[in-house]
């Protein structure tokens, strides 16, 4: 039987057991894998068990293995010949503050009704716990019904990919030979719109850096030193107010030298997506683009590099009022990269920026957090137009390649450290609230998700 | 007997019995009594209870009288006539954190050794509970020898003064004949070094204002949303930082029109002081005087102006890395104002500055902490002059008028409300880390601050 006359029993597979399907993402969903924070590490071992299990179960051969952080999930399926894929998802979560905007606990995920549909709410639901269960699903439904699968399938789960996967390159360079595949297929991006499914092929890349910033060598009363003593949150309020011009434009030296410009083709490609910026920032509550004057939303999203403060501590936070001169201020950024943007040089431009703003009383640390150059894919390979014909098979409008303002290191990883090209593939929709209270993964997302790398799996067998 | 024939055996009773007048103390700063945070409510309630049983116990009429906010705690002396003073104290503290930089429990207080002598260490050791103790154990003292004291005496303790007194005013508008004296006597300031003594002429004036800027309307994914929706935090930056301009002057519209120079003669007056600027900033690891360029560090911090960023929070804090595109970023300003500025239209300009940098997409959200104008005493009261002849005779050096950098409201308050001049005497050194961890005062400073305080109610029976 052909892969292709042996797919409608799978999807009727998959709509038949869709309860189970999401029984087992529920369990995924209340182990509280947060990899950022040393308290959740048990938390995110118990979730790599989690999921060494439910691999078995469906009949790959799975295992863990340690790092010096968390432990990576690898499995191999039943078929060892033909074009080979290898499958990547990340299975630790990111932090859950401020709690109290939750409106249910996020470790106790359940299906909501919404006026848009069901959703399945929960950390985790669409980043990126339900968004790599669509596939094992999809792999459990064909191995279920043919008792095996249309192509040669390994997986790949981490568990560092919210806190810079520092394990992820000495892993994938320890074991090569086992991990490289003819193309590693990604699932932690999202659909253009909620009609239309999408193939990413630009990915933003990522700097983060912290700067703490010290002044006197403890706090102060603002009375006693007020005004002769350094105050360490006026400098770092200055370094960051500094790094953005008038126009939006970032300052540092040298930050737009490898900035490319869209082509007319990109560019009328995009226009012709009809992106509804309005709805966009409305839906968020905003309404005027934030970036660079003369740029489209589109652009500032997908082609435009970015410079954002994502956290910044100073002093007394607390209730009421406390008039402390502090020792100490902090700040976390980032930068989103595009183009040949290389991360070592955008990290020692911002350090210059601080330090010509240091005055001679305060001292500066860094807290080095990521680091990632952007990556463009390689689509001639004819494995993404019959990904690109599978999802259009399933969805109610074609599927577009796009561009991504995230950044998901692991593509670039995959080329440098594998030689390998990568196929992104996601159901996320843009009000997930990945990253924020109150996450969700649309249960269509979930279910049509399943079917869509079911279909994809036939596909590739065929490319 | 004459109050001055009457002074050597009650400075003796001091000297002997020091060690259980220390007891009161400890068994005072045990308590727990941060007002600015509403879960150390019931603790500020039992300060004001222990201090009504201690004046009480030591002859005075006490009583607590309840308040919107924290209670106050008035006391009569047995004597009705002669000068009458008005002790004010308070029995509140500041918050303790970071908790993690004390090398005790903030309220597990204890007697330590150090090279510069014996210290007491604890929250609130010398602000103000070490302080207001001086007084009452004087009068302790006098009553156990004398069986009265000198002067007509009436003692004021309040429970919010490091939270902006709200229930200040209007409770003394509500008792204000009982409350009015010939003079107020403020113990909540310091010596001018541990050699010489000091009456406090001039204090600045405080506007406490937090500013809560909020741009998207829940936290978003810095790669969903980066470079596309503006971030409060970058907002908060510019308005922080423009605060300052190149040369440490403040850039609010009208900041300086109140301002007044100082007299030759002040200024002559605090050059012969010799103040060691150097060892000033060289205790808390600085250098270099950081108010207005051309200021002495004794200007910037008796009569000049100033502007502190006291806090600031926005997006994630906590350890590793999080992407987030924060939706809030607020922070705690505060200005020292001196002359006649009007903290009114200090705040009102403030709220200008912040507008004025205000993108379409960003609302600003404020909250009116504290404000209360600068002050100079009149020192032509025959009090003053008797009171730095006491405290010469105590001390090694001989007494000096000098100027605060903190901001003590009640001096304006007794001032505005009850029509009656303060004189500020305390014993807290430059090193006591109030409001910071590890505060202390010294032995010395209690010890020798009964004694003085001994003497200047002998002396204020003459003058």
């Amino acid at each position: 039987m052909s892969s292709h006359s042996a797919l409608p029993a799978v999807l009727d597979h998959i709509d038949a057991h869709l309860d189970e399907s999401l029984e087992r993402l529920m369990a995924l969903l209340r182990l509280p894998s947060i990899s950022t924070d040393p308290a959740f590490k048990a938390d995110c071992d118990r979730a790599a068990d989690w999921l060494v299990g439910a691999l078995a179960d469906l009949g790959m051969e799975a295992r863990k293995d340690a790092t010096p952080g968390h432990p990576m999930v690898v499995a191999h399926g039943p078929q060892q010949a033909g074009r080979h894929v290898l499958f990547y998802g990340h299975y630790d979560v990111q932090p859950v503050d401020p709690l109290e905007l939750w409106h249910r606990d996020p470790f106790d995920p359940a299906i909501e009704e919404t006026p848009a549909g069901k959703v399945i709410r929960g950390r985790g639901a669409s980043d990126d716990k339900g968004q790599l269960m669509t596939f094992v699903e999809a792999c459990r439904a064909w191995i279920a019904v043919h008792g095996s699968l249309p192509a040669r399938v390994s997986i790949f789960l981490e568990g560092e990919e919210e806190s810079g996967s520092p394990s992820l390159v000495p892993y994938m360079k320890a074991n090569a030979e086992e991990l490289r595949a003819d193309l590693a297929l990604i699932c932690d991006t999202g659909m253009f719109d909620p009609q239309t499914p999408a193939i990413t092929t630009m990915l933003r890349g990522l700097v983060g850096e912290e700067i703490v910033i010290t002044g006197p060598n403890k706090d102060l009363h603002s009375g006693s030193f007020g005004g002769a003593a350094m105050n360490p949150a006026r400098v770092l309020a200055r370094i960051l107010a500094d790094l953005h011009d008038e126009d939006g434009r970032i300052t540092l030296e040298g930050f737009y030298d490898d900035v490319p410009e869209l082509s007319n083709a990109q560019r009328a490609q995009w226009e012709n997506l009809g992106f509804d910026a309005d709805g966009f920032l409305g839906a968020v509550g905003l309404k005027h683009p934030a970036g660079e004057r003369g740029r489209s939303a589109l652009e500032m999203l997908w082609s435009r590099p970015t410079c954002e403060i994502n956290g910044m501590i100073s002093g007394y936070t607390g209730a009421g009022f406390k008039t402390v001169l502090p020792s100490r201020a902090s700040a976390k950024v980032s930068f989103r990269l595009v183009g040949q943007q290389d991360p070592a040089k955008i990290r020692a431009a911002l350090r210059k920026h601080v330090e010509a703003r240091l005055p001679a009383d305060c001292t500066v640390d860094y807290i080095d957090h990521s680091a990632g150059p952007a990556s463009v894919m390689a689509t001639d390979d004819p494995a993404f137009e019959a990904a690109r014909q599978a999802l259009s098979d399933e969805w109610p409008r074609p599927a577009a390649f796009i561009g991504c303002g995230g950044s998901i290191p692991i593509a670039g990883y995959f080329k440098t450290v594998l030689g390998m090209d990568s196929m992104l593939i996601g159901y996320g929709r843009d009000d997930d609230q990945i990253h924020s209270p109150n996450e969700k993964y649309d249960l269509e997302s979930f279910h049509k998700g399943i079917r869509s790398w079911a279909r994809i799996l036939a596909a590739l067998a065929k490319a």
